[in-house]
């Protein structure tokens, strides 16, 4: 029977500005846009979302430590946490459940700060570059993933 | 309308050995698997897929020149010249069709040599660490920002 | 006719001890002190300024975004944030409001880890070693780059 | 006499979860239960300890700020913080009371990035790699630097 | 009484050419269009001013020895000696007159190399950013440095 | 019933000139009265003490290798040779005797080359920073060790 | 009399789509364009050219001890093999030919990668920045070093 | 009863310029020489040799990848590929086939860039600067760990 | 009709010593031996020349900022001054007239710190390596630059 | 004639413990069963050995200078000493006496800091990974190298 | 008979002052002083002495140009060109002069960028750390060579 | 009345060698040879000296400590320990006796190794580059220096 995976959407510093900040870059639709089209696609393929925002790094941690149990999947955008939050990626290795890594710029084309993540290494994988649709790649990623271990046990 | 798109899965060295090589990574489906699962997912988005695979850096230089006019689009796993070639970097921003950089495992996560990408700053974006599924991944935001760019024209 | 120019003054962590902590170098007058002055001054020049004080990054982002629409610069001490928080200068960045840097000791001369300010790059400019003079400097700096902007329109 | 010191406990970011996670390298017994006997151990030697626990980077240096007065001593376990937040060493050495770093894993036997201490430099000293025995091991150092400093006085 | 202090403002390499060089980003404004405005705003200031532009190194540091015994005070913008020159950072300590390092460009936010000033820590701060508006802060912040410290004698 | 642990305290070149040299860092206790003062503490814990102090890192290394079937743990300050004596590294990783490393002064507040330690992976924890009471804190954490091993046996 | 001077003009990876690629940069002239016009120039001055590309480092490198014996002097641009391939380098230095490295573009004002030659060491000289005129250059200094080579013998 | 061994022999990149090239450097034996007088030596150990030499980097991968079910050993010196060919290095690990590292020249006597040896970590061991006998050694090395192998099987 | 273009041949330091110092390196004739050589080739080609060598920064930059009005073109051979003089290339950037880089020695296979060109990312381009033909090469280089230019006006 | 080569085996820190320590790495042969093995092995060569094993730096250095005039040459296993002693390689350097670095264990494999051979540059050649057998290789590398010597004069 | 052997004293920017800049390092004795009592102690070593002081790099390469037969021997006290002026380096390899680098400072117990010496390594030898002393020594150092080499003719 | 200075000649590994070891940079008079030359220097100096070699960094540590209360100043040639026994650097620095670095080649313009002094920085000064004729150098430093604190006296 089709499982309903639950999967919590966390968005981290200054990314309530999208749409808002350098559309050239991130396009015009706002971070509200951007979640309810995530949720359109989600409830075709039997996912249900929370999504939270924070431009602390403290309350983004605190959410990943209360997410255990609740569930099975993170998508994470760090904002630039990314490029030196430790103890994001500490709460990430703590949390054991699997979470990927999500930028709508490539990374790799912009500053050299932004080449470096502290994160990736604690997440399953990482998608960057694709807009808003890298949160669609990261939701069928991670759904990917949770039918394949499923499916192994 | 519904546009085909044609679209080319390039692979670099080694990856003709997948599904023989460190299974416990890159799990036991050989490339041809990889492939005609990616080709069965293509048949139902109106995309046709061509496949090449080389061990040799000039070889796949020479095909991303010879894709254009050709090709909509690139998925490219470039194996380890991801990390040292600038040749097959200029090759890419030379050819102006959008390429996504694809790799099976989370390279962020493993040696420090493979935490550079030299191809990343031409590529219209990354996906890594998702196994096979990195290339449906690839796929599905190749095909997004075909259809968006149509749409603009 | 004389515009009334709104200002921020942002103050980051440990500021609150300022005039407690190594007067030596930062002088005895409190940061309540340096902001009466400050606004003693700003009286004179048809501004009105308003006070922000947060050992937290996140109230600090969150005060710059709620600054869009209210001020019209912001004069910004960060604090040790000055020294890796990504997650503030893309902040300032999204805002596009005037900001200027200020420090009140001489960050150069100090440890090497002041030495690199990773938000003067989306500045206006920078102003330290002068104590808390520095903050009238950085009002003067702004009310200029107002003043022209004025002008240029 | 024999007087009596108080001392703070400080724990940063995702050091609630301790016995929780990686119990191989922490060990089983949880936040609460290291706290516990440490103030077993505390009431033989006359020290009377304050406990706080906080993901948030800004709350402990709030806390910091508000211990002058009341504590003679602290111990400080800042986590992943340890690494990067300069804000965090600043407040450390702007309250003058004599703090102890503490880690209860061999930080200099695990990642790269974890061999740097940013906040060491302006601590009493460091002990690292003995479980949770590393808090009573910095209340013992604690204690005795406090009592030297009371004889010469 | 009111003291007339003397100040003395030199310019560096190719500050000569200012207003015909890359006037986006240095404004259209000569060096000597600057300077009038200064010696406008010094007069209101009970200030003297005296100028001295020189592409020489040598030059410069002559004219800092000699300035011992008759100026209160040196405004420096060196040019892009601020980034390799040592003999003028150990002429500007060796004369023991405060001196305020100015750019007129924010060099934070330009070529790597022009983020590392070898003059600012014998300095007594430095301003960069606000255009030719950058002397003008400058002889303000030397002012009150001044002011200060007679008060204190 | 109560086991006595035989722990052998180790240290490296200098400090037999412990007490004469800058009485202002290390205090004014010759390394015999240390020893003293920890023979009569290692007394009252069922604890045999033997000392050895080397300015030869080959005597040092002998001392360890001998130390094989006669002692439970080892305390060593290794002075200078911490941060560069890779030989002595190896020497503590072949016998499998759990070490403490130790320091009298808190060593990354001193000179950069001291902030490295090559012996700190191998070693079971660090303590550095708190005068001779460093090695009373060294034996209390061998110790506890020793006894938790003893209990999973 | 005249000497007739047999040259091999070599291009590297990317080369064959000059006046594709990039034109604002490169110009619109092919490479068969440069190539024709070279030989116009070279047919004046007694000399004989082939011409060779690929996007083969293997090939060139083929073709480099293929040159011993048939050629005088071999002008090469390496196009990005110039900035890591170590193998190309020595076989330049193992066929003892005079080699004249050339790049149409000034590879010190582009990205930071380009600013490294591993190639130069081992080559007579270099000529860079030029467009298709560089070759020209490259031919030049070729035969002036033939030509001072036969005088002295 | 005696097993025959069969190892490939693998040269990259201009070595087979060998006996031509800087003689004073590598000696006057050619790499026919040099492989004659090592198939001769095999013949005596019950081991036959295969000899492969080329100038890509694709070829020698795509041989290594051959090499599996026809191999016990490789024999590889990968002349200047050794110093930034992750390829190759990835196609050694992916056959394991035991491989011994070989170069006629002492490279850390040689240019900085030579000391680093990307391929060595995959490697069973590595042999430098013995001229053609370097390849006698690794055949000796390859022999002893087939048996040692063999025997504890 | 044949247009006169004026060029200025400017020399850095110890360039005046040219045939005294290391003749082994560069050649015997002297700096006045090359500029006539230089003023007959350029009488050939309607190219009026004018030189000036100077050993000091300051001297170079002056007559710099004087060739503005005067001359189309500049070649310069900044001697060491190439490596470390930031003030030179500021001065380059400014006259905007067309310079190329030029040095008689291949300067990246000597010392290391003479790989590193401060100037070239400001020149048109460079040329190195050729002797005092490397003069003759720049004329030639910015004779068809000018050209170039002219026509496309 | 058959010559008899004299050839001493030098064995430096923690080497002693062979076949002790970390066998999994090492084996479980001892350092006398290795040199038993290895004195058989020359016997059949014509080749008398002697052994010396020290912790001691300063012995294995007197050991170097004795053996002038005593050996033909010299087998080193330095241990960790190979990364940091500057001293050995300058005795080794001195002594002229033809000298073979042999590692029992592949050092590029292992930690970062065993990558750095700092007397490699003054061995005649190096040997790394093949356990004890490295020893025989050694000594077959030596006898060649002396065998070629003799015949060339 | 007795050799008069003449010796140039050139002193770089910034050593006129000495006397009256830091005298707590430097002491009191002006340069004047300095130079005095070294001519009184020349005279009796049959020496002649010239003095020479500039802060400008241009003078000082100038001054040593015409050195070229006039003097035996050059003692030069760089100052802080000492750290960066590879002009000043390549006067000296060119003159072919004996010389001696002066400090009056142990410049290596000073800041980090007084560590390196451009100059050094075509020196004679370098003296650092003796006051005005040094100077003294370098003139014997001077004499010493020079009376050497006389003696070898 | 004239003082008689004792002090301590301490040379470090290798020196043994002096004479015989590379005789074109060193000379070819022996340790001895030396050191017989500086007594004869030293007794028309009212100076005695007494002289110590080791190859073994403890043996110098040791003997530093001993020269306490016998000695009044050190003449050190620390061989290659000179580049990284920190343990050198601390015995000079506790014993406070005035120590003289001194080196016979001219360290600088040899293998970049060689160019850091870890001893240094607690030394009185540096000379280098003298041959033997170093040692004398340092004998006149050291008097000079004795003499000026006795007249403080």
């Amino acid at each position: 029977m089709n499982a309903t995976y639950r999967i919590l959407v966390l968005n981290g510093p200054n990314l309530n500005l999208t749409g808002l900040r350098e559309p050239s870059i991130y396009g015009s639709a706002t971070l509200q846009d951007i979640n309810d089209l995530l949720t359109d696609a989600a409830s075709e393929l039997h996912v249900t979302l929370d999504f939270f925002q924070s431009n602390h790094e403290g309350c983004l941690i605190d959410r990943l430590h209360e997410a255990v149990g609740h569930y099975d999947g993170v998508i994470l955008n760090a904002g630039a946490l990314t490029h030196y939050s430790y103890a994001l990626r500490d709460a990430i290795a703590a949390i054991h459940i699997p979470t990927v890594e999500v930028h709508m710029s490539n990374i790799q084309a912009r500053e050299e700060f932004r080449h470096t993540s502290v994160i990736a290494p604690v997440c399953l994988g990482s998608i960057a570059g694709f807009g808003s649709f890298s949160y669609h790649l990261a939701m069928a990623a991670l759904l990917e993933n949770l039918k394949t271990f499923e499916k192994e046990i």
